[in-house]
């Protein structure tokens, strides 16, 4: 594995998909908020959903969808989640399915539809089909920043990448978008995000590769805590590059798939609402993944953490208090020893010997910060990503249905 | 059990309690920050303690004095935790109760110290000692005001209520008081209460009536999801009233006691910093306590949920995420009843069909109010009173070391 990878934010093309976008004017006019994505016969398809008991209903209908066939399209609507909406919510998402079916010719059951907005209110569901047969004229394989775009909801900018990876001499290529900046947490952590690759790869390889990606990426970040109901992504390959993923080229495709659900997961938590600092919480020498996590999340999720990197205080007190009750048991507080980037703040029990006031406000003022703890009891590392806790994430929940 | 029992603001005066304060000047200048609690000889004395891993130097210091011997003192002081602080912190609050021992003539681990304030900061031993003579000559039982005030930090009122119950033809009194505000959850929720009674009671039973009290008070209880590395609970017996309790009376001194710890733990909610609404969130008909707190704890933790309340927005969609997200084994979602006071809003999966928005923006209005839900699969409730989350919790905590 000796290629260069470069992740960019320049879409790439990839060869078998196609996209299009309309305003169905489903929450706001004259905005862009209805996607069809066509995948060309043949596309193998992975896919992984909420764990929410709550789950919308276009995700039940994919979920089923899945089970039955091989998908060729994916609807999407920004604006309504069609989620809490009982049976009638169930109808409206198969009737949008029908749609797409009646205007592209296939069967019912290889559309798959998403949702996200709105939780509880009911999906318009003739403004969507009345669109459908201009959406599916439109279809190109151009349209990749357009529907990056058609997909946000309190998102402020787009999240939409591409790597390429040279194997067996061909060229492998693989764009990726998500939306999401709320409600953000494992698992599943994004909203909605489609990947797409031009690898030749069978369906069942695709959702292992695809687990891998996710546990390393969406679910490791955390906005504020809360699981959606709508999350879903999925991972399309086209397999139109003819290069053929087997155990002897796996690392490598594994490899430019994680990278990409890193940037985009990474991405989301950016853009996460309000955010104004993207933190990193790195757990070092856990004895296990699990309290490894606990940690990480317990610094995550604290409000009082969360709003001390807002306010760019290095308030290392709270960091510790985080790791105290994360509720690792046995914990050894004189070994625990915490880094703000390079700077060692904790040790033996409190503030480090070496450490000044002054060195913490010189890494608070970064937009990216590394939280560095490490329990020095065991091998394991894991990361987290998270983000500051301002004023403007009170604000955009207080006043998301005004 | 006939007696009516009436909490009330105007502190009771306890037989056997003295109290004192004073401006040590350890944070502020001219504010009373320090407190001294003198217990009559024979006063049985049961306390809770922070679990986390963290815990200040005046909690390890409280604890191992509890174990030696019974306590005649308590010196609290507020501005500054002695937390994170190392070797020098325990040397620190170790100075402090000496420093009593000296002004009272008592042996040193008959003080219990406790610290309430920032983390991470030298604690200034010679302000406090410098002022224990003046402090403990003006012992008086009259002091529980003052004595509330002293120990507050960020909060904005003193949290002090009284009660008092006949029993046996006598009249017992009981006197608490706590502070806290943020950092608050399970468990120990409160960061520092002291509740004073006149019963007679044995050590040993005085603990068990503490913690029953405590499990459905202060331990479920919730601003924003941290547990401070200072929360203490001392609860004292003085026997001055000659009402002995014992299995004939038990039960009324334990409904007194929850009263007033309920009582005291949602006045901490009710002053959570930046809070404008006391949320009870009710979870009924759960197969256990654990699946039921995990479903109240999901709502009350919930970013999403604590900001549509300080909106007044009955946006029940994200309850209902919530309640998906909790974790409860095999819920069958379409049982699940959700209310807010005595409005249905989610019923059979999604949106109760009686429901309309003006009924859910009615209640929203008040400025306590309930989150029932019911989840129809056995016979255990659990309640957790919780705030809103607003923009003055960002900037509380986002300014509270400037």
């Amino acid at each position: 594995m000796a290629e260069t990878l470069l992740v960019q934010e320049l879409p790439l093309i990839i060869d078998g998909i196609r996209l299009n976008t309309i305003a169905a004017n489903i929450r706001r006019p004259d905005r862009k908020d209805l996607v069809l994505i066509e995948m060309v016969e043949g596309t193998s398809v992975a896919a992984v959903f909420t764990q929410n008991a709550f789950c919308a209903a276009p995700v039940q209908i994919a979920k089923k969808h899945l089970n039955e066939t091989t998908p060729r399209y994916l609807l999407i609507n920004s604006g309504n989640a069609n989620a809490g909406t009982g049976p009638a919510g169930i109808e409206a998402a198969l009737a949008c399915c029908s749609g797409v079916a009646k205007a592209v010719g296939c069967d019912v059951n290889q559309v798959l539809p998403f949702s996200t907005g709105v939780i509880g209110e009911p999906l318009p569901v003739s403004k969507i089909t009345s669109c459908l047969d201009d959406l599916s004229a439109g279809l190109d394989e151009q349209r990749w920043r357009n529907a990056s775009e058609a997909i946000m909801t309190t998102d402020t900018v787009p999240k939409l990448f591409s790597a390429k990876i040279e194997i067996d001499g061909k060229t492998l290529n693989i764009t990726g978008m998500a939306k999401g900046s709320g409600m953000i947490r494992p698992d599943m952590a994004t909203m909605l995000s489609y990947i797409a690759t031009d690898a030749k790869i069978d369906s069942s390889l695709l959702q292992n590769c695809l687990q891998q990606a996710v546990d390393r990426s969406f679910n490791r970040i955390t906005v504020d805590g809360d699981t959606s109901t709508n999350d879903s992504l999925v991972l399309m390959a086209t397999g139109k590059s003819q290069i053929v993923i087997d155990e002897n080229n796996l690392e490598s495709f594994q490899m430019v798939l994680n990278e990409l659900s890193e940037t985009l997961a990474r991405a989301l938590v950016r853009d996460g609402e309000g955010a104004t600092k993207l933190i990193n919480v790195v757990v070092e020498q856990g004895q296990d993944e699990i309290e490894c996590a606990k940690v990480a999340y317990a610094i995550a999720h604290s409000p009082l953490v969360k709003t001390a990197f807002f306010a760019s205080d290095p308030n290392w007190g709270r960091i510790l208090a985080a790791v105290g009750y994360a509720g690792v048991e046995n914990l050894d507080i004189d070994k625990v020893e915490i880094y703000l980037d390079e700077v060692c703040i904790v040790q033996q029990g409190g503030i480090a010997a070496s450490y000044s006031e002054e060195q913490g406000q010189a890494v608070m003022k970064n937009s990216e910060i590394t939280i560095r703890v490490n329990l020095q009891r065991g091998q394991v590392n894991t990361t987290v990503w998270t983000c500051d806790f301002s004023y403007d994430y009170v604000k955009i929940n207080a006043e998301y249905r005004t």
